[in-house]
């Protein structure tokens, strides 16, 4: 159930379902404007699907469509965002804004930002400050939903982590991952199949690896590198969240349990300029070169050559453009009725 | 056959040492004491047991013990420091020192560094930089051992990465991790007693993932989390290698097979100026919070509670404080065998 939309129509749409549940349209722009480039990635799960939820938790009083979000400069490479519970998208964009505009004056900044909501996927905002020549490291923390290493309860998020590098004039690095293993889908999956899955990707109630997938899904997702995902997700934490003047670990408050409540999430933004480092011509005869050797690399399977990250999300963009953007149909509605209420 | 030093014996002799390459006193102590940290850490490895590994390329001419290494502030927040092929702690501390400089002024400071050598571990760096106040985020990229994901042929260094966070008046959080799964040295052990090891651990000489540990050792070891690591291990190569003008992937000459030659090593230190963001009262306080979380949660082993990061390393040092660090014999007498050429 899925229709196909061209990118500057599906921009249009989900601005206006945004400027319906109140945002301004600069902020409805800039938040549909990462989430359509969610949705030409193929990452439709956090694209503009998520305007339905924002929807609900505004309707609730959860999220502030029309927040004043504060920008105040607290060094000359560091800015402190004040989300003031605003759409995650918006409070992320006017940090990956603040975080440039300081890296274009040092050379580096970073944009610490609290009292914020989910603000998508992190590689749309890794690909607009690439396009403009900054690296970025780029993270969010999130709902508790992984147990410590050898811990049996729920104490941190699955917080996504990206990086982001421009091959200036080419496709820019584009990296952009949670600490867990798998998703949950997959466990779903394997336990549909009724399929055991490997003991390295999820733990029972009690914070045993299992095997079973139903045990795993009454438990925890296990992180990459066990001790090594479970250090990087408090690493990601300990930037968006505790040093940002956020929430962290389990303070940070449930969007599926409590919609009505502000989650006070923390998203940092780092930006490097790297014309101070060299020209742009260097820099994209270096990464067409650090391309070329991991391409050049025998592959395993022979149908599957190696990539380089953000090579299927940029390559799906491209088709997407030229076929159309494929949307479920029940988003679109969502969107049209948000839309119908400016 | 280990001896036990007092702290100040072992970071005197190995200062000696160093001075016997051709150190000068400075360089020769800032080397000394990357070093000594990394065995008070209990990481000895890769503390002062690489003197000899160090004498040995500086005898070849591998190594330039009496470098002149470069400084050069190239915007507010960004340092490029040159290494000019001296020991790698010696490079390893001048960054540190002038990334804290940039952050003292900016708030956040980072030094590339290129034509440098193997560092040491990177958590005696962080604990350095978080005692004077600095959270950090380090790297370095390294000989290619490792396959791209999905592909038949080592272009890629088992890259270290850590990160470091102060928690004033108390022990700093400090992450230290390699991108593999398992050391080298856990299949070796498979392999001894002939046990099966973990598809997740490392491919055959194919590239393809194998239960065999004397294929393994053939092979190449696996990242963490397959692609995710991978794509880590790539962003460590691009900040520290490629961005910072030093050799990466395949282009860095291995120390084993080459001694002789410049590897041309390239690091990253990142320094954040916590004091930007609130007082060290203020810091102290949600760092003690966010470690008291943690390690609240049940531990699924109730043998094993759940640890933070640092804490084991953090707990050797002040037991090796007390009883003394243990050097193998034979680190011992080659470091007194270069300290007799004083």
């Amino acid at each position: 159930m899925t229709d196909r939309l061209p990118e500057g129509e599906l921009s249009a749409l989900a601005t206006a379902a945004l400027e319906g549940l109140g945002a301004s349209p600069r902020d409805a722009a800039d938040c549909a404007r990462i989430l359509v480039l969610a949705d030409l990635f193929g990452l439709s799960t956090h694209g503009v699907s998520r305007i339905a939820s924002y929807g609900e938790r505004v309707d609730l009083g959860g999220i502030d469509a029309k927040a004043a979000i504060g920008v105040e400069v607290a060094s000359p490479a560091i800015v402190r965002v004040d989300g003031a519970n605003g759409l995650g998208p918006v409070v992320g964009m006017r940090a990956l804004e603040a975080a440039m505009a300081r890296a274009r004056e040092t050379g580096v900044g970073i944009a610490f930002a609290r009292a914020s909501n989910h603000f998508g996927p992190i590689s749309p905002y890794g690909y607009l400050a690439a396009e403009a020549g900054f690296a970025t490291m780029i993270g969010s923390n999130a709902t508790t939903t992984i147990a410590p290493w050898g811990g049996g309860d729920a104490r941190l998020g699955n917080s996504p982590l990206g990086f982001g590098v421009p091959q200036p004039g080419g496709p820019p690095f584009l990296l952009d991952m949670a600490m867990s293993v798998v998703a949950r889908a997959k466990i779903r999956g394997a336990a549909a199949r009724g399929e055991a899955i490997p003991p390295t990707w999820a733990t029972d109630a009690a914070g045993r690896p299992t095997t079973d997938p139903k045990a795993a899904l009454e438990g925890f997702l296990l992180p990459i590198g066990g001790h090594k995902g479970y250090g990087l997700a408090l690493v990601v934490d300990l930037l968006a969240g505790l040093l940002s003047g956020a929430s962290y670990l389990t303070h940070v408050s449930s969007w599926s349990a409590d919609p009505e409540k502000p989650q006070d999430l923390g998203h940092f933004f780092l930006a490097i300029d790297t014309r101070v480092l060299g020209t742009p011509e260097w820099l994209a005869a270096r990464l067409a070169d650090f391309r070329a050797i991991l391409h050049a690399s025998p592959p395993a399977d022979p149908a599957a050559p190696v990539v380089v990250p953000g090579e299927i999300e940029l390559g799906r963009m491209a088709r997407y453009r030229a076929e159309g953007v494929p949307v479920a149909k029940a988003d679109l509605e969502a969107m049209r009725a948000y839309a119908a209420r400016r």
